[in-house]
C-alpha cells in the first residue's frame, strides 16, 4: 500500500529531474465559478505532463542490471515520452507501444525523448498482446503507465507541491483515467490535510471508473470514444482500491464541457492545456454548487495538444 | 525627452496595478535557435498584453476634472482593453474607436473591462477622423496609443523588470507597431546597459518602422495586411526619433515565419501567444547568425489571439 511517506521520498528522489510547476490563478475564471481557483500547472512538466514524476520515481529505482534490459510500456503517449525521457537518461532503451491512430504531437514527443514506437491497434487487448509479445523477444522491464505503487507515489508529489504552495485549499480536482494521477493525490492530499475533498474528473464516454464505483468493482469501460485522448485507460487494480477507499465524488464531464473548458483555459489563463486537463475545470463548472466560495486546486496534467484537430 | 528615470518613476506607480510577469526558458527552443533565450511573458499580463503598462501610467497622472471628461481613444485592441481596465478602475468613462473588422476576442476584451466601443472603418484616415469627432462631441481626454511620452515610460517597464531578472542579455528583441514598446524598450535597456543590442521585429507586410529608419524620416505603411493585427499602426513623432537613435536593427518578418514562430511558442512553451508577440522569435529565427550563443531577451507582448481565425 502507498503511503504519504512514499510520496515524500518519491518527491526527494525525482526533485532533480522535474520542474516545480507553477500554480496559476485568474481573476475571471474566479469570478465565473464563485470559487477560487488554483491551477497546478503540469502542462509545464519535462515532456508536457506529470507522467514524468511517476516515470522518473521508477526507473531511479531500477537496478542496472534492469536498466540494461531496457524498459517497455503501452500509452496514450504521455506516459511514453515521458519514460523515453526519464529512462534514456539512465542510459536504457525504451520501447514504446501506442496504438496508431495516437495524435501525431504525442509520437513526435517519444521520438523527440529517444523511445522507440511499436504501433498496435487502438484497443485494450491489442495493447496488452502487443506488449507480451514484446516482452518475450527483448526481455524488457515493463513500466506500466498507473498500475504501480511507484508510479502513483511519483503522481501523488504534484498534489504535494500545490498543497505546500497553497495549504489551504478546501477541495482538489484531478482527471481519472487508469487512476495513478487520481490515487496518488488522494494519498497524498488525505495524508497532508484529512478534511480536504478530492474529486476526479471523468469523460462521460470513458466512465469505467465512475461505474466501477458505483458497483463496488472494476467494470471496463463501454466506450473510449472521447477527445480526452489520455483518460481512454481501464481503471486499475492497484488504483482502484485506493480511489474507492478515498474519493469523494467521480464527476463524469461531457465531451462539450471538455472542449468548452480547454477553450476557456486558453483564452483566460493564456496556457495551452489538453483536453484531458481542461475536463476539471469541465467538472467543476457542471458542479458549481459543490464549490461555492471554496479554494479549489485543479490539476492541469498535461499540455501535449494537437494543433492540427483542434476541437472548435 | 523620456529617460531611464521617467521608466523608474512609472514602474513605482504602475507596480500595484500591473503584474510583475514571468520570464520563461525553453530547452528544446535554445537548441533550435542556437541561442540562449528568455521569453518576457506579458501575454500573462492583466488585460492580455503589455499595453496596460503605458496606459496605466498615463491614467494615473490625470488630474480628477480630467478623469470626470473621460478618456477616449483609438486602438486594435489591446491599448483599448489595457485603457478600458486603467481608467474604469478611477472611475473614468472609456470610449475606444476601434475598427469594425477588429477580432472577436479583443472586442470582447475591450466590453469585458468597460469600455465603450465606437466602430471606424479600418484604415487610418477614418480613426483620425472619428477621434476629432468623438473629441468634439464628448470633450474626452485622447489617450494616444503609442505617440505619448507617458505611454512610452509605461511600456519601457517590461524591459526593466526583464532586464533587473536577467542581467546579463546580449540582446533584446521586442515587436514594433506604433513604436512606443520599442523605444521604451530603447530607453530602459539601453540605460541600463549601454553595451546591448536591441532589435525590433516589424512584418514585412507593414514595414514603415524599417522604411522610415532607411529614407531618414518617416514614411507610411504601404500595406497593413498581415495576421500580427497589433502590429498595423504608423510609427509615430515622438517615437521615432528614440528609435532612430537607439535602435541596432529593425527586422522584417515574413507572414510564414509569424505563423510558424507562433506555433512553435504555443507547442513548446505550452503559452498562448498572439502573431504580435510570436514576431520576435520569427526574427530570431531569421537572423540566427546575429544571436549564435548569445543570451536573447524577448518580448512576448500579448495573449489575445482570436481562437476562431488560427492561421494554420
Amino acid at each position: 500500500m502507498v503511503t504519504l511517506d512514499n510520496i515524500k521520498v518519491a518527491h526527494i528522489r525525482i526533485s532533480p529531474f522535474i520542474h516545480r510547476t507553477p500554480i496559476q490563478t485568474c481573476k475571471s475564471l474566479n469570478k465565473l465559478t464563485g470559487a477560487k481557483l488554483y491551477f497546478k500547472c503540469d502542462n509545464f512538466q519535462k515532456a508536457g505532463s506529470f507522467k514524468i514524476r511517476g516515470a522518473t520515481n521508477t526507473v531511479l529505482q531500477l537496478s542496472p542490471e534492469e536498466l540494461m534490459r531496457g524498459v517497455i510500456t503501452t500509452s496514450s503517449g504521455n506516459h511514453g515520452a515521458a519514460l523515453a525521457l526519464a529512462a534514456t537518461r539512465q542510459g536504457a532503451n525504451v520501447q514504446v507501444i501506442m496504438p496508431h491512430n495516437s495524435s501525431q504531437i504525442k509520437v513526435q514527443n517519444v521520438e523527440r525523448y529517444g523511445g522507440k514506437i511499436i504501433y498496435c491497434e487502438p484497443n485494450h487487448e491489442s495493447r496488452e498482446s502487443t506488449l507480451i509479445q514484446m516482452v518475450e523477444k527483448t526481455s524488457a522491464i515493463v513500466v506500466h503507465p498507473y498500475n504501480d505503487e511507484r508510479i502513483v507515489a511519483g503522481q501523488g508529489t504534484a498534489a504535494k507541491e500545490l498543497l505546500e504552495d497553497i495549504s489551504a485549499l478546501d477541495a482538489i480536482i484531478s482527471p481519472v483515467s487508469g487512476g495513478g494521477l487520481l490515487s496518488g493525490t488522494l494519498l497524498a492530499a488525505k495524508g497532508m490535510n484529512p478534511n480536504i475533498k478530492v474529486y476526479g474528473a471523468e469523460p462521460i464516454e470513458a466512465d469505467d471508473a465512475y461505474r466501477s464505483l458505483q458497483e463496488r468493482k472494476i467494470v471496463p469501460n463501454k466506450t473510449v470514444d472521447t477527445i480526452a485522448d489520455g483518460l481512454r485507460a481501464q481503471i486499475g487494480t492497484i488504483t482502484f482500491p485506493i480511489i474507492q477507499e478515498l474519493v469523494d465524488e467521480i464527476i463524469p464531464v461531457s465531451e462539450e464541457a471538455i472542449i468548452d473548458s480547454m477553450r476557456m483555459i486558453w483564452e483566460r489563463l493564456k496556457i495551452m492545456v489538453e483536453p484531458s486537463s481542461s475536463i476539471v475545470l469541465g467538472a467543476l463548472l457542471g458542479k458549481k454548487g459543490l464549490f461555492n466560495n471554496k479554494k479549489v486546486g485543479l490539476i492541469l496534467s498535461g499540455g501535449n495538444v494537437d494543433l492540427d484537430n483542434i476541437p472548435w
